[in-house]
């Protein structure tokens, strides 16, 4: 089955964002899916997003896990509600904090896989554990604490 | 004065690096120098680094705090044994984790201000802070834990 995914049904003028944006040609446009309890997307980095050859640079591990953890946050407000995510009002975070922790060197050109756990939600804040893994090893791990956009800054 | 940047030293396997690296002609490219006992880069995102319209996403505040920061403990350690940066052997840092408190909006197209200052150096590890400012706006904060390179990586 090819599921939509939660980037999928952000709003056009929240779909530029260069690490999620469906909308942003030069961007990552990363794609999250629930698997159970954990959201989970994959990406493969080319050569551009080296830190030295054959590895990933630090900083888009960081990109992967904060859009992977915001998407996380906006997926589980619709889910806590119970309505779809094409419903209105959309639900749409952005980052109050981010921590990435580098475990192991991140292999270019291999898959890796970004999953996502909701560890708090709470008023406007989430907040998101997430593991950066290439195969079996678990190269980073981040978490994310992602706050509602204020109504008022959507409508702009 | 043209003062030679940090990253302008890295030798050239080491200068991939989409964020510092000058031989990736698709990085970010920064530079970083030093401005007293702080460290101070500049960099103006373009419209591919977009958030939503008008704002930088995340994953490039991280990425230039990131850079900047592993650059400010390389120079550091030249500093501390009172060698210059093209002296070898030369000193590469990597990063074992990264935090940035996102605390406004960061404005696309306004030249941004990087700060670093070096909190801690302890064997191999230096921690960094840093500050990212749009004028006399504070964006971001962050804090990065860089940790030196093993030689056997560098020879690889």
């Amino acid at each position: 089955m090819q599921e939509k995914a939660f980037q999928d049904f952000y709003p056009d003028d929240f779909s530029h964002c260069y690490g999620c944006g469906r909308l942003n040609e030069h961007g990552l446009q990363i794609k999250s899916v629930w698997d159970g309890e954990e959201s989970v997307a994959f990406f493969t980095p080319d050569n551009r997003y080296m830190a030295m050859p054959g590895f990933v640079y630090g900083g888009l591990i960081a990109s992967l896990i904060d859009c992977h953890c915001t998407g996380t946050a906006a997926a589980v407000s619709y889910k806590k509600e119970g309505r779809p995510m094409d419903s209105e009002p959309p639900f749409r975070f952005v980052t109050a904090s981010l921590k990435v922790d580098f475990l192991a060197p991140t292999p270019l050109g291999s898959l890796l896989e970004i999953r996502g756990r909701v560890i708090e939600i709470k008023g406007k804040k989430v907040v998101v554990e997430a593991k950066v893994l290439a195969g079996k090893t678990l190269c980073a791990t981040g978490t994310v604490v992602a706050v509602l956009l204020p109504p008022t800054m959507m409508s702009k």
